[in-house]
């Protein structure tokens, strides 16, 4: 991960889903902790590595305490993007024991999905790190989380690819049914898109390609092809459009297809399949 | 699964939910389709299984297209808890090209990681069919879908826990330490809560539980505790109240917990390690 | 009132509902203020009892003036809970005028129901002291304020019954003839419910009672009998579970229901009888 | 009441406040009714007055159910504004079992609430027929529900004060302060207001009335005066502008306080200390 | 304009729609900024009149960068109302560039917008100067900026119409047509408003205007009626109600109109046709 | 305008802006409708131009009506994107005279705004239409209607920009500074954005247009540049990327502009200084 920095996650956004998940969890009230721990009580607590990753969502931890109670002080240890080993301590907070308790399990379910996601979209970064091609992400993500979870493909050294339908042409097989050809299709769209929008075409073929490249689509999907079939599109275009790798991809086969030459392959599971980063919470009243 | 039916999802959530995906998924439009496909294009499909596990979802598909498009004809060829094998098909939908295409990728993300939990918990719920056990959900749930992966898990077999910080009390270390000990933890809890409401007590040791016990909790959590523990524990109480297993439990364990006597096992796993369902949707210009 | 604190409400739904109060009375601007009263012209007020109560409604006061102008100064003189008699000072304010003006009568609406709530609660509270019962709500409150109303009577001394149809089972007349008999309801209910969730069935007859207590139900509501019947079902119970008195309860009747025996006895017009509580704010340019 | 008709309750916020109301009922799903009655099951019920009054609140009755289930058929036997007597059948409602069991709660809260208000007015409205005088009410209402309240008023034959603090200017003594005098705080507000808009000023005093008519009020209210005190206000006036009485209300004072010749007479009990109507809901399994 | 102060824009309104135009323009961020300029570089900016014109926006402008960040320091040069030539500075930013960058469209949008009406409106209010007219705005507003464009109108020195459906009654022709005749419009109208509400009537005719003075309407709206029939009205009715000429006016014919003695000019152009005023926001990276 | 079809307005957009409209507008209702016309007084009307133009709002005026009474019958004439003449009748609608007197202003104000904005588009996209040129919109649109207006533009016969700061990168001068130069700032939003999204630099000066051609800008921007300039900008950059033109475009500079060979021309006029089309809806009681 050569990049200095990352896109951080919309401000606006993160504030949206943190009062969503707020009223989701504690609603009226955390009854446990109202009934048993005194308002004036202190706490302070640590979040600990029970597994080794790449850390996503302090920016989380901050919004779901600043929601709570501003008083709560929360410090990273480890900032969004950074690796992390089993035993490693990943924040502090402190602060009223009341809104330790409350804050707990929304800032673990957030740091935990999100670390899932930057610590397996790092091995497949890893994967293909010897070679040019690019990781990126999908729209399979959890409804409602999109944006976030996109987050976490960033922080875990991907990129993210069109954020949803509204802000890049994909034409897919029945696109190119119902407008006749692709070339139509592409023209189609070129006519009423706005000057800054791309334009991408699945294809299955190598004669599919063709056809795109022709239509000057800006990016090339090659969709569930055979490393050979991949590598003679490579061959083919040779540089004249983006080519996009896609279907079929895990850990064992990413590289393989990197090694086609294609510039990005996009990774579904980055965001269907990543399972909570064991991270715990460990609270000790003052 | 000897239940004969399920409590279904609620009907303002599934809408609530819907209706966010959707905008966050289409927003002011769908450029690739209004562009390449015409309005009174028609198209039918199919969503089919590309592995085998229980479904869940379908009031998610029928809602998805009632908000796209309500002439959308949606029809389900297996109903949520339904088994299914790869190959199976699982619903038809059939109406405007534009709108199908449209909700696909919506209607798949809700499908598959429904399905995904209510598969995994499945799996669970047959490894300790043999026992009296229970398997139940945490609230280690995706932030915003609480709900609705509650309703997964009791699709795939299990039962559910408290749904969140207000509904139940459950008495942790910390709430303990906050006020005193776990019987004037109880005390002041019972004290505060409805007479509908019950009391959970996470322990950590045999002696805690007899302190438990004799609190009259209505629950006791036995937490990361050793299966001698275990089987000591529930022999001491005897069924004077519900013994809860918590930790360290995944498919490997759980069968040995369930023959301890417990009477209800807590997995995170259902929620916060399931796995996207490989379902696709097969659409097809009519 | 034995209890030294009291659940405070949620501060969410205190938030929530108050910007829609202030939405609703202010809107685009309280006109008549606005043109007459200069910006730096200040002012300072105190809420005054013009009757004896109970407290209630203190924190929706902070934050109706939060939301409006966080300069202004809100000091409670007395707490939530605290009995008035008329002419006591309840609470002060200081700021801007204009400020002062535009919330008066949001934060007197607010103050005025809540504590003719507490205050109601609080004589039956009283006229039971003598027993072992304690004092319930319903779900009879004014849409849209629940958890406000239920924090009211608390406030009061009372305690809550279930929250919402979503947080407890109560088994109905009809759900008894849907299900078959009580015995089949309450088993449909336990087979789906969260190992936290708790049963309660309405009686009418003691013949339910002994079908209920069979059932394992986890309270029994004795509805609408006779003193003499409740007795009966209080002796034959014998503890076996909680029994919950309702219908028919008002200040007259309360303390020989208390008498019966019962645990818990549910009044409907705690919330749907109260009255305003006559409290007044004097306010005077600085 | 001599009206035809009544200005009937806006139909957004209708939809509005019952999608707030079944939220925070219902929820994620009523429980004990999803658990106990099959889907098909149908029933019946009848809402029956148990004591006399003004009905109001049918239009809640409708979406109420129109929201939860549009294919419960609601039938209305009397309208908004009907007189009713103890045993009387309000309306008829049939569907499904567990739709109608899920909106009882909530179709009830509107219905005794609003009702409450209606007949509480009709006995003010009543109280003054023999006078000139005409009822209305204030802004003492419930936090949320201030439009629905208003039009219970309605309604109950009374008429409406201003809605809110934005559309029309309310001078009382802290303006009248503020800007210097009565003449100078008119004369302020008549420059900046639209000319739609009117002007009442609060008097304490006959001086003051005497102010207010030269300063060309368009309103003046007596507030809390003797009643030999708003005959002289009256006479003195003499149709010059209206009058408005306000303070020391009840259902003994208001014959008095209309005989002076007042025209307006305000009274915030209609709405801050109006109880529940006793309305039940009959249902019964078809 | 003689008056010093003008009412604030709604202060909650101005919250709302500046969080609804961020959302729109920010959304889940400003990428050009965020991947070009450092999180710690400052910058700081100036708005600058390309033209001149009267001021309008300033507050709004405080409201963006109070959303995207609290540590922006916005300080205004002149106050809304201000009247100002090309060249001058209106206000100055200074904080953290990105904050300016990513606020910079958001605000102009507003101040370019509220400014051209409040110029507009200013110019219509100077062309009456010399009579006794006074000039205000209609409902012809921009749909979800009401309010805001209300408060241009009043800071371009005009007054406000009625500002929406439900704050005063205007019987148009065909409500006379459906009530039967204008003084049947009037009276069923009067029947059932509040009494702080007035009523206006549109008149076509001399005719008219005689049968709606007889009414009791409060004011009377001269529609699209000719400068001699004007005045013909103005001597008639001879200040016993307000008169309120519409139509056909725009900067050519507004001072002959105002020359009939007509009380209240209505121009629709205010709000429909304005066009932004040209303002520009140098930012220099400090 | 060779193009068959244009891009609809987001189906939810549309929804959610009619409803804060009619909020806006209607709130709790049409006082003077709801007094004067009876509920079952049906109505009809026309909307008819007064001046020529292209028409704009046709999907508003049906969402209006369908969120007021679905039984209103709403039948275009005309399609958005048709050219009309004075006279010409674009819609006519039926129904209850109430529903059609209430949405009658909101729904004049869609359609006056939208087809202001779409002819005067059309003036500019006629002006170059012997040009190769494109004429675009920006982001100077109405905060809270950038998406709607942005649709007038396209039914205007021009093409979109960015819909806003998160779906392409615009790299303007003060983007340039902070990153250290064009190929820097170029540079680093390269490594960070999604492969589907282009970057498009602002340049003041040939030599900044050299610079962002090498350092793989998809588009140029030649901001503020004389013709001579323009020229040589095209002729240097030959067809290598795209060129757009910007800042002193208006009605007179248009042709000229677009002569110079730029392939788009962005106009701020378009949103910001469009002017509400004269449109009528003229009704009759049935």
């Amino acid at each position: 991960m050569s990049r200095a920095w990352i896109i951080p996650p919309g401000q606006f956004e993160v504030s949206r889903i943190v009062s969503l998940a707020l009223l989701e969890d504690v609603g009226p009230g955390d009854i446990s902790t109202l009934t048993t721990v005194d308002e004036d009580t202190m706490a302070e607590g640590i979040y600990i590595a029970k597994q080794s990753g790449i850390l996503c969502g302090i920016p989380l931890v901050h919004e779901v305490f600043k929601q709570i109670d501003p008083d709560v002080l929360v410090e990273a240890v480890l900032s969004d993007g950074a690796v992390f080993y089993k035993g490693a301590v990943l924040a502090r907070i402190s602060g009223r024991a009341r809104s330790l308790l409350t804050g707990e399990r929304v800032s673990l379910n957030f740091m935990q999905r999100l670390s899932g996601i930057s610590s397996m979209t790092q091995q497949y970064v890893q994967a293909v790190a010897s070679t040019n091609a690019q990781i990126c992400d999908t729209r399979k993500t959890t409804p409602g989380l999109r944006n976030l979870e996109k987050y976490a493909v960033r922080v875990g050294g991907a990129s993210n690819h069109r954020m949803a339908l509204y802000d890049a042409v994909m034409i897919k097989d029945n696109h190119i049914v119902a407008a006749g050809s692709i070339t139509a299709a592409v023209n189609r769209a070129k006519e009423n898109i706005p000057h800054t929008m791309t334009i991408e075409v699945e294809c299955d073929t190598f004669d599919q390609v063709t056809e795109a490249l022709s239509s000057k689509a800006d990016i090339i999907m090659l969709d569930n092809m055979s490393l050979p079939q991949m590598k003679a599109c490579v061959a083919y275009v040779n540089g004249r459009c983006k080519l996009e790798a896609s279907g079929g991809v895990n850990l064992k086969t990413v590289w393989s297809i990197a090694e086609t030459g294609v510039d990005i392959i996009s990774v579904g599971a980055l965001t269907h399949s990543a399972i909570a980063c064991d991270i715990g919470l460990d609270l000790r009243i003052a």
